[in-house]
C-alpha cells in the first residue's frame, strides 16, 4: 500500500485561504459559527479527496437522519475546494503560491440513494471527473457507516488565476 | 387582483407538522436551532408556493454573498414543503387531515446564475411542474432585490400516505 504524503494531509486545503475568504459557512476557518469543513487529498498523485464531518445534534431531516441540504452543503464545498485543489496539482504547486486559483459552483445535482443516519461521522470522497475549459466537474459520495448514502456532481467555474488575489 | 385567502396564507404549510417531526434543520419549527423557514401558498387555487427567509450573518460564501448550499438547504425544503401540501390542495383538503402525507428528496439540481446579496430578505418562489407516480417535480427561483439569482428543481418523492402518521 503505497504511503500517504502526510505533509499534504495534515494541511487541509481550506487551511490555505486567506482570511478575508475564509468565511465560508461550511468550510471556512475564520466562520466562528461555520461548521468548518476540512477536506484533504486521498494521496499524494491522485486528484481523489477525503473529508469527514460529524453531523451536530440540530443537523436533522426527521430523528436519526442527516438533513439532505447539510449534505449538499458538504458536497458542495467538499467539490470546490477539490476543483481548486486540483488547479494547483495538476501544476505540481502548493496551494499557498501565485496564482492564487478560485472556483465558485456553476451547478450541482445530488441523488440522495438512502437515508444517512446521524449518529456517524461521514465521509465524504471526491474525485475529479471531467476538465472542459474552466469548468472542472468534481463527483463526491456520502458514506456513512460503510454505505455510500447520496452521490453528487458539482459544476465548478475557475473564476480567476490572479497573481494578486 | 384575486384576493387571497388569508387563513391559508397566515398558517404555514410547516406549521401543521406534529412535533415529533418538526425537527428539520432548515424548517421544522421545533428545532431550536434551525431556520425555521416557512412557506405559503401563492394564492388560493394554484400550486405555486412563496417562502421569504432573511439569512444570517454567518451563512456566508465569500463576503457579501449567501453560502450556495444555505440556498440549496432553502430550494430543498421549499420545493419538499409545496409537494407535500401540492397532495392535499389537490384533493380538497387541509393539511392537518388524514391520510398524511409525506415526501422527502429523492434527487435535485440547483443553478447558480448569479451571487446572491446577503444584506437582502430573499424569496423563494416553487411551483409543481409535473406528477409522475409518487414523484413530484417542484420547480423553485430564488429572488434578491428583484433578481432571479438561482433555480433549482427538486424531485420528491411520496413516501406514504398513512391514517396514523
Amino acid at each position: 500500500m503505497k504511503k500517504d504524503n502526510s505533509a499534504i494531509k495534515t494541511k487541509a486545503f481550506q487551511d490555505y485561504t486567506p482570511e478575508q475568504f475564509a468565511n465560508c459557512y461550511i468550510c471556512g476557518w475564520a466562520n466562528e459559527k461555520g461548521l468548518k469543513l476540512k477536506t484533504y487529498w486521498k494521496d499524494d498523485r491522485s486528484y481523489e479527496t477525503i473529508s469527514l464531518f460529524k453531523p451536530l445534534p440540530e443537523h436533522t431531516a426527521i430523528p436519526g437522519v442527516v438533513n439532505g441540504g447539510i449534505l449538499a452543503s458538504i458536497i458542495d464545498c467538499h467539490c470546490i475546494n477539490t476543483a481548486m485543489a486540483y488547479g494547483y496539482r495538476k501544476e505540481g504547486r502548493e496551494m499557498n503560491t501565485e496564482p492564487s486559483i478560485k472556483c465558485m459552483t456553476g451547478s450541482m445535482k445530488i441523488d440522495y440513494l438512502k437515508i444517512t443516519p446521524i449518529d456517524h461521522t461521514i465521509e465524504i470522497r471526491g474525485r475529479v471527473k471531467e476538465v472542459n475549459g474552466r469548468k472542472i466537474i468534481v463527483h463526491a459520495e456520502v458514506i456513512a457507516d460503510g454505505i455510500i448514502t447520496v452521490r453528487g456532481e458539482v459544476v465548478a467555474v475557475e473564476i480567476y488565476k490572479s497573481p494578486k488575489f
